[in-house]
């Protein structure tokens, strides 16, 4: 058993990690912090979780110095200023702010407008998203969880970079979003429900955060070619769910059959990435709640052009399913621990 | 371990208990049957239950007869033949169609227009909700699962009624329910998307068939009394959820505190129903996913009636995780073996 | 052609007016207020409403006084302290907030903490229900809109209790709302789209302040008998539409055919009043942008009780279609000018 | 006035083109016709019409050919049968099906799986987008309405493509689509709520048949260029509106303000198209049951491409309010005639 901490336990994402760790057999929530709702409990907030009387304190790192484990779920910022003390601690962390994402903080400078005050963490961060960096993970001490998109997109494209079955220069990301990526706290016209029902409208054009990470990871497999992704974040009337159309295009010779194999060899130990058989697409709802990515791939006559289609459940494997999966990885427990129910479904 | 068979394994009840029973530690799921998919698994219908390769089958009853339940999902006529060659087989039944609910087969007749064919098993039958009949469920052979709308009535109710709180003849149910409950197999136009999304709509006005059962139910513990019940169901634009809101007289003397603590008493070692404190009102979302149902009463000024809200999702408290929960019954396992899991939210 | 102001433009309730009034050929669109927008156009703050240039500006009464009509869409304690002026300066007032519809001060100051500093108008201001008030309302200098879910419960309940048809004590009515009553100004968590969608919940149980109205208005029409009503409202996850289902116990021999009558006389030459045949149930979705009711009735065998089901849309009937057919009236028009556009189906 | 018959009546778009002409001043509805629903009014098949008694008929050339228009509203391969004798009788026609819109019978065959049986009427069809047609249409007697996302695509890249501003190798359009384009008659599985709520995913990847038109009607402007278009479309969980993404690749030396001076140029006296200011993107909410269109561009640093965003309504700018739009224009009416009416929103 593992003691662990939520930094910030009382927005969607926290309790997302609380309905998942609740019921892990190898961890101990011991100790849930809140800005908001000091001194109340994890039922009291959220009604629904009845069960659940864990208090909710403000932060105290002494007290998360005595866990083993730090899952960090706050702002950009803010994670930078406290990650730090939570590993002279000797508290493992797994963050799920960008700060720790990317590696260069001039890059972080140039999207987050923040000056990185932890910049000498970012050689030994390990990015979160398992499949891509499994072993990594398993010794990191801070491992920085991919953001929603990133994992979505990074599933998409990774096999096919690696592979080089793709011009690295030519490709476009267009991403659809339920609404809980908008979290809790902050509550903004775009996400009142007479707004945002009904309506799909796509945001952050040219210019949404998360490209830098898609970036800078496949460019770590592309082995020095140059990366240039157009990402397009859209929002539409749901709750939860990602999903990512990548567009690509193949080199010469690379055809349907290729695609396929690509995608088969590397997923095909994978517990939670799910290659799909021509002709079916995913759909976000057959993710709701679980860590799963369901992923299908062809190529379009006659531009030529790969289509590339991921499902992932934003909260789950685009957020808390994915920093759990990393935690199993780090106490090399099964990696699926904890993450084996199926979709809530329709 | 247990043996089960689901009859009817490819609704959305179908795999609602697929999903409760695939992670079920005391429940192997043995034999699944369909009408529609024969011949194909069950990751072959729903791509997004991937690791489960069970097969569907056409319906044999000497393979049902090798299992030590069965779980019967199938509609209303159909049941009643099916059944007593299962318990002639020494199969034990839970049975969610409404065959074997109503004791009276004449009362079966007028509101299913069938004859009823096994209406010497009506007897045996247990009413399938475990917080009015759990030690008879656990030891009955045949158990009748309540529908969804009478689970969250009689809930509601049952408690007021068995401790004469209130007039047995002047009840009114208001129900608001998501689409699943229109099942998968029937396409209609009400439940096209166009026509279901931002609607609103009463149906079945005055006939609804739930409502025999919640009479026979109230009636049983009204001890003589006369019970008349006023139910009316309503389409809400969402999937899952049942939320029923009650208006009953209170007799003379009985005030909020009378209800209060009537209700406190009732519930306060369920580990299901959650009565909640006065102004909290339940939310459906609350219960997606799981068995939970949430209650919540007030007398409202100066009509002097008594209100109660209960909240629960259709397709689990109102259907598998009932049916679940009195299979754990039934083997003498904890009531709540595979029906912990919190609520996905939001 | 007169002139209209609208106090509050830039709200849902005052972009409605702004719809309808657009091509109104008998109005022109004179003033528009705004406490929020001060400088801007209407097609700055809505960019949908492209062509609609009109500024909007901070409220001068002096301005004010220069219109013929002044529609008041501002909350409730602020509309009692403009009113008076606007009076004065012979303009004729159709107010949509609560401070003129309820003739009693003490009752107002009961449900709105608010001590009425107009207290003198009340008497002279009429309830603006056309279908109760038509020729009050054409002679009137200040009109009260009335609230949504009161419209829908009246055009339910009001010739019942004018022919004597039904106990005048025993009235529940069950409101189901779209989020757009919850206005676009105060951004609250429960209208947060993830928390509201696929959610359905009860709210205000025993003290929504629109019951008030109801009990004033039908009082009226019982002829000193005594009138209290159940009402609870819910939210349910749409944009637009209500829908009440109430419950009345009609007095001895009053059955399906004399209910029948009564509604298919008081509403025969009503323009905007529906009543259905037996068994087809009015549906919100059938009302979205227009000014029309649905409503249906029929008697619940066996607990006798009658059920009326109405549905209008909350913006338009239940506000801004509601203040533009009075103004018709006003203004000697035809009831039914700007207003005859079908539903935006589906 | 003239006298126009609707082939196809009683679908989701005929419905539409109802609600558009009932209000027409120049139009008198004369004929409706029907499959389903003979014998029957408009009224009875959709009781929120309640004020539109005409009758539903069996379609009757004879009858058709005592009118001046015949808007025609029925599935692939009856409109070809059809639309002849009705030209032959001297009607002039608006054609929503695709039979005429591609020139070539050859390219229709392929993605229709059809032999077109009227071939000869292909080069006097006009393409049905009056921003691209005005003319043609005018003096047309048979004009080919343009399919929803056709339209959508085509105000995003026609005018970048007139002005030879991109490559027209290199196009990608992701299409977002509420469900009422599925229409009404066929009931199928992705469209029954409980499956289509909460739900996004891509469909026909690689194959939507409009994206035949979209190139027919692009390589006309591109003066011999080779035109090729990457589309796919995607179903989001709402009722109306489509929204597409067009990713392309400007000449050397375009640059935003050129991308813009070009939009505003093409567009600043359309009625219904709307080029955004900078960092404004369209919502789909704002086009509901309008014909407007709503246009935003900009160019992604650092890949160098440009995305446009466009909404539309599908059933309206996408569907009939085109077809209304196309008849003014061939009766010489204004073009916004019956098409005024701002968006319902919220």
């Amino acid at each position: 058993m593992v003691d662990v901490a939520i930094i910030g336990a009382t927005g969607y994402g926290g309790i997302e990690l609380i309905r998942l760790l609740d019921t892990h057999p190898l961890v101990r929530l011991s100790y849930l912090t809140t800005e908001t709702y000091v001194g109340e409990r994890v039922c009291d907030v959220y009604p629904h979780l009845t069960h659940i009387e864990l208090p909710l304190e403000k932060l105290d790192p002494t007290a998360v110095a005595r866990c083993d484990f730090a899952l960090v779920a706050i702002p950009a910022g803010l994670s930078m200023e406290l990650v730090p003390g939570f590993l002279d601690a000797g508290v493992r962390v797994i963050d799920i702010s960008p700060d720790f994402r990317l590696r260069d903080p001039l890059v972080y400078k140039h999207w987050y407008s923040l000056e990185h005050t932890s910049a000498d963490l970012l050689q030994q961060a390990v990015f979160g998203v398992p499949e891509l960096h499994r072993e990594a993970i398993k010794a990191a001490d801070l491992v920085a969880a991919a953001g929603c998109y990133s994992t979505s997109a990074l599933l998409s494209l990774a096999p096919l970079i690696a592979d080089k079955l793709i011009d690295t220069t030519d490709i476009i990301v267009d991403g659809k979003t339920g609404l809980s990526g908008a979290g809790r706290t902050s509550l903004k016209l775009p996400f009142h429900f007479p707004e945002a029902d009904e309506d799909t409208s796509a945001y952050a054009v040219g210019g949404h955060r998360h490209v830098a990470e898609m970036v800078q990871e496949l460019a770590e497999l592309a082995g020095g070619d140059r990366v240039t992704i157009t990402f397009t974040p859209h929002l539409v009337p749901m709750s939860r769910g990602i999903l990512t159309t990548s567009y690509v295009s193949p080199r010469d010779g690379i055809d349907t059959a290729a695609l396929y194999d690509c995608f088969a060899a590397h997923y095909a130990d994978e517990p939670f990435v799910h290659f799909l058989p021509q002709n079916t697409w995913p759909h976000t709802k057959w993710t709701a709640g679980t860590n799963h990515c369901f992923l299908a791939a062809d190529i379009d006559e006659p531009s030529g052009r790969a289509i590339i289609v991921s499902a992932i459940d934003n909260l789950c494997k685009g957020y808390a399913g994915q920093m759990v999966q990393c935690l199993n990885l780090m106490i090399d427990a099964d990696e699926t621990t904890g993450l084996s129910m199926p979709a809530v479904y329709p």
